[in-house]
């Protein structure tokens, strides 16, 4: 295993994702392996779910770090959990990194694929976002991602500007890192202003044909 | 885009399930682009699954109209709700309509792909089905499917019309149209005269094992 | 179809992988097809996972009698439910006969496909488990798998003894029986002296910063 930036990246962004899977497992009479398994779908579920509609192979068969990122961050968890757990701002920063990379990742691999630019900002949002609903599904809770501050929105706006930098010819690297960035900024200052999108209200009167919602 | 009948249809399908993902998103504490998300999810969910299985490129790829029409659809929702909501016959009909669409469609694309009669309906009730399924588990409920008037056995019944016009050796139009108006013949008189199928019940005693149940 | 032991052994798992889904749906205002679905999802759903994932047809498409036997467990259901329910152990010991069936047929196809073993054991447990959690997603629980004895440790257990005896170059049968029979073991093991993993407690203290945990 090569040790490079990206890597740091990518093992401090599954990381963060593993202990926000196991982090919610807590405290839901859910054994050691049980929480293992759920931080491993958090960390990979996006980029599988990526993998799969392109019809590649899903990335962690190919490198066991993921599968022993999640095992660290169990450990790390069962070692220091009041610490970890107290470390709000730091893992959040992890968190925001990683969905930041992961939408990235999801857009390059499908733009190698050859496919049209909106097509690469939906898999750079499933890349990012897929995993913690996956988490959130299993818990059985109403995924986070529908009820809270800009987060699938940050991936879509990342995209956008990642497309904008291509389109006036910036070189890849720097594309990446300001698209990147986008999401990270994104997520931070909407957190911090609790800046969120409208929520869509209930209709007002009840007509009572309920039976036809499918 | 050719706009032909085909379209027009695929395109009510498209909106009626978006409407329906919308709306029974609206009043759960979900934003406006997490309701599009739930919207979209409903509306292409079924046909994608097919894909994957199939192991063919998912169709919402190749065509824009998918997404566009779910914002349509989520735009309408934002200006019209109220009276949108009480267009229930209305929304009714052309989820009806799409899910006989989707699936003649499920079962024509297994066809192409050489799969046997029985595999072709089961994709096509898979293609119907399974984006109320995924929109139903992402807002925590249980599935209407498994709960409501018939509605995944209107598909089953359609195919098995379909191979039956098949096997009598009628054009493939006639064939297609035969099919589609079983699943929403069936649809809509098992809603007008609340046929459904028995409820399981449960055990009438309780044996105390239910540590083996998984 | 040839009738042989692994037939029988596939067709016993199948079916009570079959009835444990019908007998969860049961007493859930769930139909007959409903629970016919969640049955056959709960039998072909693990499989269809790995099948998906190592990019190969799904195995139930090539052949009827997954189908077949999920219909005769809702029959038998149907028939004979307070009896059949009551078949706790027979019913356990087929559910665990399945799991280290389908574990070692999961290990043997990722093989086939040139995998590294540490994957080939994923999936091996993938094909074990993954069916028990749909069904448990759709019925709206917490899925089991993460809540009760030993259960995807078993299977990972039993990929373990798998490869261990691949390294000492046991015959091929004689390394498929022993790490069935270990899966099977340890399963009725943890159930009888209710041996299982400690559960992941949660945070002691509430440090407020629950905004931060996707």
């Amino acid at each position: 295993m090569e040790i490079n930036f990206t890597t740091v990246i990518d093992l401090s962004g599954t990381f963060a994702f593993a202990i926000s899977g196991i982090r919610l497992a807590s405290g839901k009479q859910i054994d050691w392996f049980g929480a293992y398994i759920i931080g491993l779908v958090t960390a990979i579920g996006g980029g599988t779910t990526r993998d799969l509609l392109l019809d590649v192979t899903p990335f962690w068969m190919e490198d066991g770090k993921y599968f022993l990122t999640t095992g660290v961050a169990l450990l790390a968890t069962l070692l220091f959990k009041d610490k970890l757990f107290r470390l709000g701002n730091t893992l959040f920063l992890f968190d925001s990194i990683g969905l930041g990379l992961f939408t990235i990742v999801g857009i390059s691999k499908s733009l190698e694929a050859g496919l049209p630019f909106w097509v690469c900002i939906a898999m750079g949002t499933i890349t990012g976002t897929v995993g913690g609903v996956v988490r959130d599904v299993l818990l059985n809770e109403v995924p986070l991602l529908f009820r809270k501050d800009i987060y699938a929105l940050a991936c879509v706006a990342g995209g956008v500007v990642y497309f904008m930098c291509r389109h006036f010819s910036l070189p890849a690297g720097l594309t990446e890192l300001v698209a990147a960035s986008t999401v990270i900024l994104i997520r931070i200052i909407a957190l911090k202003f609790h800046i969120h999108l409208p929520i869509l209200s209930s209709i007002t009167t009840d007509t009572g044909d309920n039976e036809n919602k499918s």
